[in-house]
């Protein structure tokens, strides 16, 4: 199917864009609307445990085949449209996110119990991330050309005439993440990125969210038929992650995978993905403690600031932030007894907030009582009758232990922090070098900080994907240079973003083209640079 | 240690590089001459079937936790010396091996067989791959810097300077190959890229050729003396691979695997690194058979001069390249049979070539005794008593064979290759979408072919990682656009290459510094742009 041109900015989605009340309760696959026939679920309302209509049929494998068949199909067509039409595509879908916000807001917000600025602010960021990826698709670097001009004259042999792009790997499989129900869901970063790079994309919707994801997915299967694009681009479906989702990972067909959620689902999808006859690339983004560091001269002149500080960050979204900051690592003494006391008393001044679901409220309660343990309650938030609530919680305990023990260490999902009292500074940076791999590290540094800051930042770039200074982890920027990702196990490939647009890298490998007809070059390295994209030619870049 | 700055083109190697008669059979730990407490291996002259003193004793776990602990040590400060001291430090390689030409053509002929020539070429090739990224290190494009300013007046919130920047992975372990004794062997590419990278490299030596990688082992540790950089940035260790290696693969400070070699080997290595309990990316190449297309038009017009060229590139190097051309196919009918007769003619004519090592031999025996029981057999080369000897075999099938006999499509490493006879172009491209991924696929097209070839190219870009078109695929340009990998089992990562400038990135990470105070921040993203590189500002490439 030709793609068509550039939607004029003044058309507007057709009328069969869903509304929360026409919610099928359907999976789409390659566009069409196909009910599944397996177990049924429904969303859960985390606020007042009511089961939300309509209810859900999972898929089956065979679901998965046929989606991936359609994919496969797909791909050849879809990654051979031009970055304009791509982009034209991944910006109808953004229109349709904006024009469906109060829709999107008042169904995710009953299946996630997130408040609705949040959620509002959840579909600008969706709708901007795709925008973003539309931006980086004309911009054209992303195709990675290189021209290695012929030397026929060269001794002793003649150079060929060798030239570099990149091209998508194929179907892509996404799995929606319980905590972003729009960002990092349906069409969420793995999804927006997958689509630039050319790549057909299979989601599993994420069970505490269907409707949201039954909404999400119409608006890009509109999107498609609005644009041009080839039905076999985008299939949703629902099932179960033992089940559908590892068949999913496993199809012959699906080349690379994205996920965001829990250690124990994202190493399994991992195991699946690596076991394969023919491995592919798999990005699990699973844990992290996103460790934060006051230096003693930041603590010394703003330590109940920055104790009340911390806890906003906390305890924002009930904490249930990839990049929550889990614990702090400080040298003991008075300003850090400040810094404990100033959090301790916001914490006990916080407020019950409802959870994303009841499993995740379930894990929450089990993780605080495995540090209760081993680790010094130094306050907890305020008590309620809800049985889905995250009430907050704060620990503290001494390097030592905290370097022996292992449950100390594992990431609690929800507003839950532990303090961890240094003998000196050198116990800092013991402390610090013997973290996990994280999302991010945040250190609170004064102008007399400046060199133990210093000191500690080579073992930090060792450590975490984002380094960030006199600020909050949680809050992830949208942007060309940001790093939403980091060693094992925050993610299982540091060597990339699933945030920003270097997201797109992950989805695309070179092929070089050696003495190719020049009638059949790709755009991106064609004579004379059509497209007007910066080129390295003989290594050099230029837009000659 | 602190680096020296830019080493004198006119100074001179001190007296201490060795020449082969002061081979003494030792490791090279961080700087330090060992010997090992294990086996004792020589290197055996293939043409001769003589042993080669010196004797090799292999190290043991304890000589890789030795290494990789100076290596994990030097990491801080070799990652941290800037891109002009790295590039010296690449360039004294290169400079010592250009000046050890004769004694490594010397020993290396000795202990692999290969002519004298191709070992010339290939130690300039080698010098010349260090150079290349000495080049790139000073471009500078490999670090990925990106800004992305702040933005404090943004509502509703404003946005932090966010900048990005690449890091070297850590210490990196490279296992030498034993078809290239010096091109992908000690100081080869992933050595090469590895070193520019900033990571500490850890080789373990190809029992093929020790006495040569002695030789390039103490010209590195010798030019990373002259430039001062961390003695614990190289180390060369003997040992089987089964012991030595996977200690090696799985060593807790080792960062990621460079790899070229059989494909039972490379997955052993795949798995070991997938198994820690913190994984790493590992970059194996392993099997390739390289297809090429003779389209219709072209063996219309010039049938036995493919044929014979075919032949040609085919019996380079008695075929032990990983880009031997090991199957062709194309349209059955008189242009393919005067093909088939002219490649059986020169195979015949093939002088006997002798082989690696005797297991190399052995195992190109085995291989070709396979292809014979299914397959025709269209020409042999001319016979030898010599044990160790490549005699070239050339075979042909059917496609509907082919396509259903798993052992027809495995590479058989050496000289020889397999015509796959089609009914019509439809069955070339049915052929084509069942083939493994590959390194290259060729294309021979006169004018008339180039719809045909149209068609026929997304399949190839799915399937390989280099496309060429009227030439042979032996013979990879070391450069910028080059692509020396593939899908799997091609290598088991298709989003890198082991050859030309883009290796570099296979040892690099991207991390953000968010409001990262000036004074901390690395040259690359730091203000005012002193390393005059380019940078991605707002997602805007310039040099300002």
């Amino acid at each position: 199917m030709a793609p068509q041109s550039t939607i004029a900015p003044e058309s507007t989605p057709t009328e069969s864009t869903p509304t929360e009340s026409t919610l099928t309760g359907q999976m789409i696959i390659a566009g069409e609307l196909v009910t599944g026939g397996g177990a049924t679920i429904s969303a859960i309302d985390p606020a007042t445990g009511e089961h939300l209509e309509p209810s859900y049929r999972y898929g089956s494998a065979t679901d998965v085949t046929s989606a991936s068949i359609a994919a496969d199909a797909a791909f050849d067509t879809y990654r051979s449209t031009g970055a304009t039409e791509r982009a034209a595509f991944l910006e109808r879908i953004a229109e349709r996110l904006d024009a469906l916000t109060d829709d999107l807001v008042a169904r995710a917000g009953s299946e996630t119990g997130l408040p609705a600025a949040r959620l509002t602010g959840e579909v600008a960021r969706t709708s901007g991330q795709l925008r973003l990826f539309a931006d980086t698709l004309r911009e054209g670097s992303w195709q990675g050309a290189r021209i290695d001009p012929a030397l026929p004259g060269r001794t002793p042999l003649p150079r060929a005439d060798i030239r570099q792009r990149k091209v998508a790997l194929g179907p892509v499989a996404v799995f929606g993440a319980s905590n972003f129900p729009l960002a990092f869901s349906v069409a969420g970063g793995d999804t927006a990125s997958a689509l630039a790079a050319g790549c057909p994309v299979i989601v599993k919707a994420h069970d505490a969210h269907p409707g949201t994801s039954e909404l999400v997915g119409r608006a890009i299967t509109d999107a498609a038929r609005d644009t041009g694009m080839p039905a076999g681009v985008f299939s949703l479906l629902y099932g179960d992650g033992p089940d559908l989702g590892i068949a999913l990972v496993t199809d012959p067909r699906v080349q690379a995978v994205g996920f965001t959620g829990s250690r124990g689902a994202g190493l399994a999808l991992v195991a699946a993905a690596q076991g394969r006859p023919r491995p592919i690339p798999v990005y699990v983004e699973m844990s992290s403690i996103n460790p934060v560091f006051p230096l003693p001269a930041a603590l010394a002149t703003r330590a109940a600031d920055l104790g009340a500080a911390f806890v906003g960050s906390l305890t924002l979204g009930a904490g249930q932030f990839c990049t929550n900051p889990g614990v702090v690592i400080a040298v003991d003494g008075p300003d850090l007894d400040t810094f404990i006391s100033a959090a301790a008393s916001a914490v006990a001044a916080t407020s019950p907030a409802t959870m994303l679901s009841p499993g995740i409220a379930a894990g929450y309660r089990a993780g605080v009582d495995d540090l209760r343990r081993v680790a010094t309650v130094e306050a907890r938030g305020l008590d309620t009758d809800s049985p889905h609530a995250c009430r907050a919680a704060l620990f503290s305990t001494d390097a030592d232990t905290f370097l022996s023990s292992e449950s100390l260490r594992q990431e609690v999902f929800g507003a839950s922090s532990i303090v961890v009292k240094c003998r000196d500074t050198a116990q800092v940076a013991e402390v610090a070098a013997g973290l996990d791999g994280q999302l991010t590290a945040t250190v609170h540094a004064d102008d007399a900080d400046l060199e133990a800051a210093r000191a500690l930042l080579p073992t930090l770039e060792r450590t975490a994907g984002r380094i960030l200074f006199n600020g909050w982890p949680t809050g992830v920027e949208v942007g060309h240079a940001m790093v939403h990702g980091g060693p094992f196990p925050a993610t299982s490939d540091a060597r990339s973003t699933s945030v920003g647009s270097r997201a797109i890298e992950r989805f695309l490998r070179p092929v070089a083209y050696q003495d190719v007809p020049a009638a059949l070059l790709p755009g991106a390295i064609a004579d004379g640079n059509p497209q007007n994209i910066w080129r390295r030619i003989d290594g050099a870049l230029t837009r000659d």
